[in-house]
């Protein structure tokens, strides 16, 4: 695939204006022609027909490099957004900023997740914040209604209204400004493209996964910060090297094995109540990490096996990648018989209608 | 396109059971390889490059039964989902249902409609059943949260749950039950395959699209009604057939003519406040009637050129189906210059971020 965009380092900001430019004028990135499609990832049925499916990418990578797996073009750029919050929290360990303010394992996991809004996340990263001398008002993220309803419908009826702490981004965002603050970088405007605290973990990424990012397409994420247009396989390949990482410099390679270890033992802080992720690794009791990201992404980290895989549905659906990424993880013998059969309510779910009866299901179609 | 499912009149029905075989057991219906890819008809950019895709189908079909223009496999079977309840609606015209009991334009738009739950639909649907001596107890279309979110938030804080009279396809439900009662025929279980008022809609449809379904595959809707596998360019033709119903029975044309006159008169009851249908046709004022099904549906009567449209997003994005629609119309010339861009904030959306700023936009791509 080819990658032709012109360099534009100091691109897209986020304004007002932007919009009109992005509606006025062509996009280069990438392209998917009509005649390579991906291959067909998931299918959902209703009754006796399959009634929609969903075409994606897939790569799977072992830490050596060597590519275990792929389905579609592997090589074509993608946008990890979320998924890639564990590669984004390493400064935030290896500046030596999260010993420094004392960082536990469930911050630690808050700043690689997008999180549900639930008390346990919002009450967590208001203390951290407090800790550091901040508040949510040093938060640049944004805010939105808490991805968990339940959560939602309580403040609601206490007459609450959401916060940039609701925001399922602000551990990830208590991350930078802990960073920054570190640092001694400004935390005001952390969020920017040629911000330190950007360029560090550009850079970052740039290393572990063997790229240079500095000519890449880019946008602004839906918190606000830049997601990096990266090839699929290199994604993957960074995921590889966090389950991995003997070939990282040894700062990094301890950043990766702390994210990872609190990544797996904090699976309600990366997500929440009933959310994919939290649900899956809590069912695999952790010895697999996975992280959605918006957009139809899913990034899993296999430690056990050095293995990293990264995910894109072509259409963006959020409810393929999740199972997309399970059938693989099954269909390289990562999921023992057992674990599948229990995850299938949630990696193969029913369809249900109106009085929750299944109408069809969402399975898998390679 | 070959259909080679079996024949199943008495198929799925919608029980827990049917989950199960849905998992366990071969899904026949339609086939869509991956080397007979549906083309890209919507693309969502993000920054400089393109984020995600939206493959589809769409058919533009005369009254006269030409096909004008066409994208992808016109032929492949599609569910309409909620895109057809006009042609679900018109035995409850032309049986005499709706004269006997003085149904309003409003109320016929409402049996068309996918209704946002907001008070103006759930009052008027909850007269209408006490008008012909039911209530909100004898629908049978299950509960959801109203999809609009000011009317869900303003029910929350007064401590109230939905009832059956949000679930979208409350209206099309009391026209059901109108027209059961109106031809003496039992209304409890009115929802189901075998039911006259189910029997008597897919007559309808299958003259008005010139299709035989009765080996057609089928599912449970969300309604709990069931939905017909049909040829999507045979929709479009039902949809042409709306707009200029010359060629079918009088009575049945009376009855089309005046549910798009109802239909274009109360876009608010159709949709909802804000919605992609409602808005759509207060802008156009009525002169192109739209209406949203599931899993990426979207239905286009133009009564002024004898048009009709059908487009079936591949993946099921509702995002997707409206703009390809309106791109479709403009393709055509049936949208004037001042039309599209007064339409462009809705049928080519920025995607914003937490912050409210566009970071991209969503567009036809072809």
């Amino acid at each position: 695939m080819s990658n032709d965009t012109t360099p534009h380092r100091h691109g897209p900001g986020c304004s007002h204006d932007h919009g009109h430019d992005a509606r006025d004028t062509g996009v280069a990135g990438i392209a998917l022609p009509d005649d390579a499609a991906s291959p067909i990832l998931v299918e959902v049925t209703r009754g006796n027909m399959v009634e929609s499916i969903h075409r994606g990418r897939a790569a799977v990578v072992h830490a050596s490099g060597t590519v275990e797996a792929g389905w579609g073009d592997r090589s074509s750029l993608i946008y990890p957004r979320s998924a890639n919050k564990s590669l984004q929290a390493l400064p935030l360990v290896e500046t030596g900023a999260a010993d420094a303010f004392q960082l536990s394992d469930a911050e630690l996991a808050l700043a690689c997740a997008s999180h549900s809004g639930e008390p346990m996340h919002t009450e967590r990263v208001a203390a951290w914040l407090n800790r550091i001398g901040l508040s949510e008002a040093d938060l640049e993220c944004g805010s939105h209604t808490p991805y968990n309803v339940a959560a939602w419908e309580a403040m609601l009826k206490r007459g609450e209204t959401s916060t940039q702490l609701h925001n399922n981004c602000s551990g990830k965002h208590s991350g930078m400004l802990t960073t920054a603050l570190h640092r001694g970088e400004p935390t005001k405007g952390y969020v920017g493209y040629q911000h330190p605290v950007q360029q560090r973990i550009m850079g970052t990424i740039e290393q572990v996964t063997g790229q240079d990012l500095s000519n890449a397409p880019w946008g602004v994420d839906g918190c606000s910060i830049p997601t990096i247009g990266i090839p699929l396989e290199a994604l993957a390949f960074g995921m590889a090297r966090m389950a991995d990482p003997v070939d990282l410099p040894d700062r990094r390679a301890e950043a990766a094995k702390r994210l990872t270890a609190a990544w797996g033992r904090h699976p309600e802080m990366v997500g929440g109540t009933g959310t994919f992720d939290t649900t899956f690794m809590e069912m695999v009791k952790g010895h697999i990490l996975v992280k959605a990201g918006a957009e139809g992404v899913c990034c899993v980290v296999v430690p056990e096996a050095g293995i990293g895989i990264a995910v894109k549905i072509d259409d963006g659906a959020s409810r393929a990648a999740g199972p997309a990424a399970a059938a693989i993880l099954r269909k390289l013998g990562l999921l023992s018989d057992a674990e599948w059969e229990a995850l299938l309510p949630l990696v193969q779910p029913g369809i249900p209608n109106r009085k929750g009866f299944d109408c069809g299901v969402l399975r898998a179609a390679f």
